[in-house]
């Protein structure tokens, strides 16, 4: 079944291909890209979920589910954007570390030095979700983006599990890039976590189409702000990058 | 004589080690740092000469004047950021260009990639600014910033005595954390370039309060949100840090 793209889609081998380019001949650093994209993230959410509406004094924590690479990253950085705007007050859920690169340990501790809280295991995740009274209005699904392969290991296939039988009585949950779990091309292909709001970074994936179709009530967002014409041009994504309006880092489609 | 500030500001020697702070135990990279605080000079210029007005299709360009430090890095990245938005054309003189800092010559490959001119000598910077059909709206003067120590050395000694001399009949100048050729914590000393807006980064220094009683026509902004409560406390700018309103990165003071 071909569905019909109300956007140009980047697909997986061209999301890495079009990365690879940025870093090594466009001369990018993760560190800009990353705080460009983890930005975005955090102006995305106060767009769509603002202070004193579904986000007030009480219910004002941002659970926020990182994953082990740069999807993870973005959520790092969105939640340290969130913490400093003093409207929302992000956990973090970052049960695989890396290890082999620095950028994500400082990341960590900007976030400590900002007194973010931080949950270790998946036992605390579901008891903060399923405690009604526990404050979190939102989910960020940092967990995986374009250069996701099946299959989840742990603890993220649980979590996902439990994301996917539990989303309809859980706070809206906000996917980076893809909604984790899905084929980055090819979407659902299994748990489905019914991720409310998807923020596309760069340009949508192919799954994006599957996420817009799912019903009237998903929101779509695009995000990272930073691909030159010509890169455009090479990955025919010209039409979605010139969607964003004045210097605005962020656009709804 | 002391004039009574409306705002908190840094001194020199604060703001440097504010600086280290951030890089040292904060862990922060420059990359972030310079991101943040790039595109915070950016969305400034947008508000405050935001195209279709200062800014038309005929005139369009933007001078970017760019010191041999971290200044200048803001001014770059700010330059970026202008050009990827589409309304703005900017030109960049760079003339003393760091060799011994890879992210210098990544951010201008970044320019180069989109297209971005650069001028290399004073004369050319002169014939540019005295041809009054050359479409320079705008001038950026990211030239010093709070690590500035006199004297001036060449080509810059030059290049601030011509807009001193001459910027009653130049486009606005736009200065990025002070107005170059001034001492951070004292203000004017010799030459002043008289710029028609400050962009503060992080707080204000000593010599932000004489330029805004320097005219009802002085504007001041403040950009690069970045600081957590603990430093502001520390170093005294809980005020000023908490005049962002919800999650704008910059804020007219």
């Amino acid at each position: 079944m071909s569905i019909l793209s109300p956007f140009k889609t980047l697909s997986a081998k061209s999301a890495f291909q079009l990365d690879q380019e940025l870093m090594s001949t466009g001369e990018f650093s993760i560190d800009q890209l990353m705080e460009i994209a983890g930005l975005a993230v955090a102006q995305i959410i106060h767009k769509q979920y603002p202070p004193s509406q579904t986000v007030t004094k009480k219910n004002n924590k941002v659970l926020v589910l990182v994953g082990p690479g740069n999807n993870g990253g973005d959520g790092l950085v969105a939640a340290r954007h969130l913490k400093l705007w003093g409207s929302y007050d992000p956990i973090i859920f970052y049960p695989k570390k890396s290890t082999s690169n620095q950028l994500y340990s400082r990341l960590v501790k900007q976030l400590q030095d900002l007194d973010i809280e931080e949950v270790s295991t998946l036992t605390e995740v579901k008891h903060l979700l399923d405690r009604r009274d526990s404050g979190v209005a939102l989910i960020i699904d940092a967990l995986f983006g374009f250069s996701f392969k099946p299959p989840l290991r742990p603890p993220f296939d649980d979590l996902i599990g439990y994301l996917s039988a539990n989303h309809k009585h859980l706070p809206p949950i906000v996917s980076v890039d893809i909604p984790s779990g899905w084929d980055v091309d090819a979407g659902p292909v299994g748990d489905d976590i019914g991720a409310s709001c998807l923020i596309s970074l760069t340009a949508p994936k192919p799954c994006a189409t599957i996420f817009v179709n799912g019903g009237s009530d998903k929101v779509h967002y695009l995000g990272g702000r930073f691909i030159n014409p010509h890169i455009a041009k090479k990955y025919d994504i010209e039409d979605v990058i010139s969607k964003y309006p004045g210097d605005e880092m962020v656009v709804k489609l």
